[in-house]
């Protein structure tokens, strides 16, 4: 049996319990004498020790412990509100002699262990082996399926305290994302982020820096879960803070620039020695010039612009990851947008769920979906096929209302 | 069965395949008839559907599948290369008529589920339903058993799953902490966290001010596990940015002032929106004045000061949590110390390890074993008998060489 090297401890137990092991027979002594001599030749045989209780005639003192097994003759008359089914419920039951026709049609519903009366002692002999190897089987089955179920409970307890950790994670995470969907300075911005555990590697934000310009990224930090949750709280800290000056100024002069806020951001991060990176795209979008300003750290897919005649763009753009060398000085980008048009950014957990052979044939497959979904950021999801279980973080956003 | 509930639909299943079942049967025709009778009026008794594949010799095509269940004659010659134990791995074995003596005791080796040879009818259709009710349950029980292994090693995969994303958030946070045991501004600074879950709520930070200052701090942030581990991350981050202008300045003047510096995490920890909150010990020593100055939110236990003579004294501190009220003003406190002096700080999970009935008892308990370990941190420990399992994230420092 597969369990008996899982629970082998218990197992042990269950054999040495069996010391303890009171057999019980309720018979006339004429079947009772050679079956205890048979019980006791077989518990010689095959290891099991036991200890036999005999009574003449069903006893209320017969039922004062609990039996291991039940021998007994079906003729006598039962105790006061015992039938063969309550008496089953207490031990396994083997009938000595001869039962009535429907003492046998009861028999059916409880899953009688025997109907013995061997006029051949060999067969007796035999028979007495095999039902204590039986009901050590059985212990064994019980023992094995009882920690089995402990362990089991055990594991789910652990889990859930787990689970409960992450998901307090989660909330506090959840907590520094902005709502799903949100108008800042006049974008429409919607978003989803499918974390492949409870805390995200991914991260997005946006900021109003004042009516008529907004900042927003997308960023991917490497690895997931709790480890690369915490650089996205750093992150967003980070940004964050980069641009409270300007947003608290009075007189709006020295708006942030995205390549300078990655290279601020590439210094601090390496600066903590966590050992992580991240990709970013950071844009900040300003209405009174129409223009998208933008740097970018190797993140990939690269950010689409869908033109008001459905034509898809990549945006331009190069750049390193960050975090990982010192120094570097990202490229900034600028562009002007056309009314109608609308911006598609993801992560690269998107990837995952594109079936085309190569990542050219999923990029281009990416281009189509963002396409046919005119803008529409449930129809984008659906495409996708999103929600479902992702492998990796998967963060999709759409930026419209230019 | 307490597990019928538990894998209720793998058990329909074990029922459901038994329809596939076929009962091999290896006997002379006389015995072969009465029992296929009597085993197909137990099929229609028992609900349980069977085939049964008779043979009069023992023959290869008799194992060309797989039997649920043997009976043969144990007088008929087996087939080469087979034993009777070989015979019973395949399936559970049921002799008709007579074995030998030497078979009886071979018999003891392999758990025989019956010897038969009735006469009596009644007895062999009672021995029929019987034996069709054992293989029921045994099938239910190894499906159980099958059933509850598999579920095991799901929750196992899951475990390890979370367990290994907070074992890599662990090592990022460890990466966030100084050294257990180092020397800052000829501080000797002995230290150990115990996270009461992977991740931990409490933390300790040093830093080096110049030669003659350092700063160093315990905090202990609401609730435990990732959610307050993040914000472990934040203070980190808040603490070396605030003290940053001070230590890269060439001159040094205007040294970062704890009071101030609650007061400024207090602000943008409330900033965050986070719900999370802390307590704080931040501590500045200065050499050439041997001062240090401090201040507290709420940290408990208090910080005691084990003067040279033993004389342990708490340090007078108030101060409320941080990041939980506006505009909070933190009084900041300045003392002298002497030479040969030590400091003793710990988070309240430390309270967890004391058994005396109240607060004040396990303060005194605690100052006690503060004074004994004459600031050697490793005697601390084993009067704390640390390491051990800790209900609450647990934080302990000592800091001599004033």
């Amino acid at each position: 049996m597969n369990c008996i090297l899982l629970c082998q401890g218990r197992h042990c137990l269950a054999l040495m319990s069996l010391t303890q092991n009171r057999l019980l027979i309720c018979a006339p002594p004429a079947l009772c004498e050679p079956l205890v001599h048979a019980l006791t030749t077989a518990a010689q045989v095959t290891g099991v020790a036991i200890e036999i209780a005999t009574y003449e005639h069903w006893d209320l003192n017969a039922l004062a412990f609990v039996p291991a097994l039940i021998f007994c003759d079906p003729q006598l008359a039962l105790p006061e509100k015992t039938s063969w089914i309550t008496l089953r419920q207490h031990a396994p039951l083997v009938w000595l002699g001869k039962p009535s026709a429907p003492q046998v049609q009861q028999s059916y519903a409880f899953d009688l262990w025997g109907y013995w009366s061997f006029a051949d002692t060999q067969q007796l002999a035999l028979a007495c082996v095999q039902i204590l190897q039986r009901l050590v089987h059985e212990r064994m089955q019980n023992a094995c399926i009882q920690s089995l179920q402990e362990a089991h409970q055990d594991l789910q307890t652990q889990l859930a305290l787990l689970r409960q950790d992450q998901e307090a994670g989660h909330f506090v995470q959840q907590k520094l994302l902005p709502p799903s969907q949100m108008q800042v300075a006049g974008l429409d911005i919607h978003y989803a982020l499918y974390p492949s555990l409870y805390l995200s590697g991914d991260f997005v934000d946006t900021l109003a820096l004042d009516e008529k310009s907004a900042l927003f990224y997308v960023a991917d930090v490497s690895g997931h879960g709790a480890s690369s949750a915490f650089v996205t709280i750093l992150l967003k800290y980070l940004v964050t803070r980069a641009c409270q000056a300007f947003i608290s100024a009075p007189t709006k002069t020295h708006p942030p620039s995205p390549a300078d806020l990655l290279a601020q951001i590439n210094t601090q991060l390496l600066e903590t020695d966590l050992g992580k990176h991240l990709t970013i795209f950071l844009a900040i979008y300003d209405r009174r010039t129409r223009t998208l300003t933008y740097s970018t750290g190797a993140h990939l897919p690269v950010p689409v612009l869908v033109g008001p005649q459905g034509q898809a763009k990549p945006l331009p753009m190069q750049g390193l990851p960050v975090g990982l060398f010192a120094g570097v000085q990202y490229p900034q980008y600028t562009c002007q947008l056309e009314v109608g048009a609308y911006l598609v950014l993801a992560s690269d957990g998107v990837f995952e769920l594109l079936e085309a052979p190569s990542l050219e044939a999923k990029e281009a497959d990416l281009h189509d979906k963002y396409i046919q979904c005119q803008g529409d950021f449930a129809r984008l999801q659906a495409l996708l096929k999103l929600p479902c279980a992702c492998p990796d973080d998967l963060t999709l956003m759409t930026i419209s209302g230019f």
